[in-house]
C-alpha cells in the first residue's frame, strides 16, 4: 500500500446520483487512490433529512444537514443537490474556501455558469461538470480539451433520454405519445410532471452548456430557442418513417459564417432545441431508448459521435468520479485552475434568421391548379421546393372528400420566410389544413 | 489582443499529419493562443529533406534537418516522424531538455511506451498521444480522465480504417477481398504493402495502448494475440450476413475476473485482435468505410461508443493540436506532469484460455447420423452447441455430391478446447472440410 496524501471530499446530496457516488467512493477506494495519486476521504454527506430512507446504505455518522461546516475545510466539494439554491451558495462558499468543485447541476450552470466560472478563476480553483451534460458520456472533456485546437462548426445532440425514449417507442411501435409517456412514468424514465423533459427545458440547459464550450462564448439560457415534443403525433411519426426519416428532439448548436445579417465577415451562432426530421441513415437515427448521443462536426476532425447512457444514478456517478479524480490530480500536482475559455463572444442570431431545410405537410383541395397555387405562394415567400409528394388524404368523415395531402420538402430557407409563408398558406382557400411543419437536420 | 507568453514549439516531421499541423498552427494562431493561454510559436520543422515537395506550403526558413538543435530549447516537441528511431531518441532528448511531448506514434508507444512514460515521470514532463489511437476520435482522454473513477471491463474497437473499408465493401457489395484491396490502394486508403493493416499489426499496436490505459497495466505488444483479415472470404462474408452478423476486425481488450486459472480471485486481462462476427444491431456493425469506433463497457458508466475518422492528415492533426493546447496549458499553469497510472499490473492470459462464442462452419457428408457424430465430438471437447443450421452445400464439381453444410453456433467455450475440437472434427471421416471458424463478439 502506498501512503497517499489525504484529500477531504465533501458530498452535497445523496439522491439518485449522490448515493452512488458515496457507494463507489467506498468500494473502489484503493483504485481511486491509485488513479488520483491521493486518498479520497469522504468527510461528510450533506442532505435535507438524515433519517430519510436511501437506495444505498450510508454510514449514519457521515450524514449531516449542516452543509456549510462540511464545505469549509474540504479540498474538493461534490455538489449533487440540484436546483439553484442552496447549490449556488454552497459552490460559492466552496470556491471561496479554496476547494475545487465537481457538479452535475446543468440547471445551475446554464443560468449561473459565468458567475461560478469567474469566481473559480479569481481564486485559481477549478469547476468540473462532465456529468451535467449527457450523463456518463464524456463530452465536456472532448470539447474542452481534445477539440481545443480545432473549430467546432456544429453539434447535434440527443441529450434528453426521456424524450428519446418516447419518440423512439412512437417510431418503433407506431404508438401514441400519451400511452408511451405513461409507460415512461411507470418505468421511472419520466417524472410525474414531465414538463422539464417534454417541453425541452432540460435539453435547452444542456444546449447552452455545450454551445458555450464549443464556441468559447457565454450562451445565456434565454438565447436558446426551445420547442418541445408535445406537438408530435403518431401521424407525423408515421409520415416521417414513410419518408425515410425519424423524429428526434435535437439540441443544435451551429456556427454561422459569412452571413449578410451579421456585421461584415463576423461569425455568429445559433442554439436551438426542437424536434426535427433526421435521415434514417444518420448515426443519430439509431440512438434508441433512453440513450443519448452527441454528434460533433469540426473543421479538421470531421464528424465525431459520442454515445452512451445520458442519465441514471450509477452512470452519472461514473462521470462525477472521473471529475473527482481529475480534481484530485490537480490538487496534488498544483498549478492554476482549468479555467473556461470564453473569449470569442460570438453573438447569437434569432431563430427567425436560422437557415434549414423544412418539410411542410398540407391538406389541400384535390382539384387542378392547387399545386401550382401552393408552389406560387412558396416561391413568393422565397421558399424553394426540393421535393413534392401528393397523395389522396383519407377522408376523416363522410362529408370530407376531395382533399389531397401534399408533403413538400424545401431547399434551405430562412425560418422567418418559411413561417410567414406557412401562415399565408394556412389562410389560403385551397389549403384545408397545415398538418405539420418540421425542420430537417443532418442531411 | 492579449499579450500572451510565448511557447516555442518544435515540429518533427512534415508528412501527412505534420504538414497539416503546421498549416493549422499558422491559420488558427489567434484562436489557439486564446485556448492555450499562450502564443504557440512554431520554432522549426525537422524533416529528412528540406527540398522535398509538400502538400502544404511551409516557410522555407523553418525547415531543418537538424532535429536535435531544434528540440533543445523548445517548450513543447511534437513528434510526427513515425517509426522507432530516431523518433525514440528525439523524444528522450526532448524530455531531458524539459519539454513536454505530443506524439501520434503508436508503433513507438506500443513498443517503448513504458520507457518513455518513465522518463517523463522522472523529469515531471508530460507525454500526450491522443492521435496515436483512432486518429481524430477522442479516446485517450476519455479513458485516462473521464473513466478514471470507473472500471473498464471491456473494449471492442474498430481501430484500423483500411481493414474496415475492405470488410465493409465486401459486406456491402459482396465483393472479393483482392478487388477491394486494389481499390483501397488506388484511393490511398491502403499502402502498397498492406501487411501492417491487413495482418492486424497496426490494430495490435493500438490495442496494446488502449488496454494499458483501460486496465492501468503495462501491456507489451507481444502480449496481444493478433490475427489479420486475409483469411476472410466472400463466402464467409455472405454467410455472416445471412446469419445476421457482419465481420469486423476488432481489437478486444477484456478484464477477466473470478477465473479458476488465475491465482485466487485475482483479475487478469486478455488483449486480442482478430476478425469476428458482430451482430448487425450492435452499434459497431454500422461503422462504415474507413471510419473507426471504440465501444467501451464500464462498470458504472455502462456502454459508451466513440465514433469518427480514424486517420487522415487533417483529422489526425486535430487530435495533435488538442494535445498541444493541453501541453501548453500545463506549461503555463505549472504543476506536475499528467503521468501514467499503471499500478494494477494485471497478468495477460494466453489466447488459449480466452472464453468466447464461436461459429463453426463445416462441410459434412449428407447422410443420417452425421449431425449426431459431430455433436458428439463437440460435446466430448467441452464445446456446447447453441444453434445448428444445416443446408445442402452447392456441389463444386460434377463428382461432388451428397454433402451438406453445418453452421454451428456454440455457447461460450474455451479457445483451446474449441481449437482442439475443430482439429478432431477436421480429422473425422464425416467432415469433408472445415469451412470457417469465427469468434462472435458483442452479443
Ligand atoms: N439522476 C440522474 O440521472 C442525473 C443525470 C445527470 C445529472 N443529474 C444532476 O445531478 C444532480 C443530482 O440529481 P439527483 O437525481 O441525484 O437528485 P435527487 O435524487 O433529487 O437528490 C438530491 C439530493 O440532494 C439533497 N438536497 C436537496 N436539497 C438540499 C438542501 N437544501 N440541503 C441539503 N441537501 C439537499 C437531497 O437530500 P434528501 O435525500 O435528504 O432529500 C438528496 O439527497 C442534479 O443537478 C441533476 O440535474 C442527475
Ligand atoms: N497519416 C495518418 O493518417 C496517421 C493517423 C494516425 C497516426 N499517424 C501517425 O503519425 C505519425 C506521422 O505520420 P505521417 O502519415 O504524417 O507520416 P509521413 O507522411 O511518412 O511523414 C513523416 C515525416 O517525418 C519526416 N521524417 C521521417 N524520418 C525522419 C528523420 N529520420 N529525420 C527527419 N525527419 C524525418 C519526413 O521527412 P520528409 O518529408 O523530408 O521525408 C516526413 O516529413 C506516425 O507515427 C503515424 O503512425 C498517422
Amino acid at each position: 500500500m502506498i501512503d497517499y496524501r489525504r484529500l477531504r471530499v465533501a458530498l452535497l446530496g445523496a439522491g439518485a446520483v449522490g448515493s452512488q457516488v458515496a457507494h463507489l467512493l467506498h468500494t473502489h477506494a484503493d483504485e481511486l487512490a491509485d488513479r488520483a495519486g491521493a486518498a479520497l476521504e469522504l468527510a461528510g454527506i450533506a442532505v435535507r433529512d438524515v433519517d430519510a430512507p436511501r437506495d444505498v446504505e450510508l454510514p449514519r455518522e457521515l450524514l449531516t444537514t449542516d452543509a456549510e461546516t462540511l464545505i469549509v475545510g474540504s479540498d474538493i466539494v461534490i455538489e449533487l443537490m440540484g436546483g439553484i439554491e442552496p447549490a449556488r451558495a454552497h459552490i460559492q462558499l466552496a470556491l471561496n474556501s479554496g476547494a475545487d468543485v465537481v457538479t452535475a447541476n446543468k440547471a445551475l450552470l446554464a443560468t449561473h455558469g459565468t458567475e461560478i466560472f469567474d469566481a473559480a478563476d479569481q481564486v485559481g480553483a477549478s469547476v468540473y461538470y462532465e456529468a451535467a451534460v449527457a450523463g456518463a458520456i464524456p463530452i465536456i472533456r472532448p470539447l474542452r480539451d481534445s477539440l481545443a485546437g480545432d473549430r467546432v462548426n456544429r453539434i447535434m445532440g440527443i441529450v434528453n433520454g426521456t424524450t428519446n425514449y418516447i419518440l423512439d417507442r412512437m417510431d418503433g411501435e407506431g404508438a401514441e405519445m400519451a400511452e408511451v409517456l405513461a409507460d415512461a412514468q411507470r418505468l421511472g424514465y419520466a417524472e410525474a410532471d414531465p414538463t422539464a423533459d417534454v417541453e425541452g427545458y432540460d435539453a435547452a440547459q444542456k444546449a447552452a452548456i455545450l454551445a458555450s464550450l464549443a464556441f468559447h462564448t457565454t450562451v445565456p439560457l434565454d438565447a436558446v430557442h426551445r420547442e418541445g415534443i408535445t406537438g408530435i403525433t403518431k401521424g407525423m411519426m408515421d409520415a416521417a418513417r414513410h419518408a425515410g426519416y425519424v423524429i428526434k428532439l435535437l439540441a443544435v448548436c451551429e456556427r454561422l459564417s459569412g452571413r449578410a445579417d451579421v456585421a461584415d465577415g463576423a461569425e455568429a451562432i445559433s442554439v436551438r432545441v426542437y424536434p426535427a426530421l433526421v435521415p434514417r441513415d444518420h448515426p443519430l437515427a439509431s440512438v434508441h431508448g433512453v440513450n443519448n448521443a452527441v454528434f460533433v462536426q469540426a473543421e479538421a476532425a470531421g464528424d465525431l459521435m459520442f454515445y452512451g447512457a445520458g442519465a441514471g444514478g450509477m452512470q452519472t456517478a461514473s462521470a462525477v468520479l472521473g471529475d473527482l479524480v481529475s480534481a484530485a490530480r490537480r490538487h496534488i500536482a498544483g498549478g492554476a485552475g482549468v479555467g473556461e475559455s470564453t473569449r470569442a463572444n460570438l453573438p447569437t442570431v434569432d431563430i427567425g434568421k436560422v437557415v434549414t431545410r423544412y418539410q411542410v405537410t398540407l391538406e389541400v383541395d384535390d382539384r387542378p391548379g392547387v399545386l401550382a397555387r401552393v408552389a406560387g405562394i412558396l416561391s413568393d415567400g422565397r421558399v424553394s421546393i426540393a421535393t413534392v409528394e401528393q397523395s389522396i388524404a383519407e377522408p376523416t368523415g363522410p362529408d370530407e372528400a376531395g382533399s389531397a395531402r401534399l408533403v413538400i420538402g424545401t431547399h434551405t430557407a430562412v425560418e422567418q420566410d418559411l413561417s410567414e409563408t406557412v401562415m399565408r398558406l394556412a389562410e389560403d382557400d385551397v389549403v384545408e389544413r397545415v398538418v405539420s411543419v418540421l425542420r430537417v437536420e443532418g442531411d
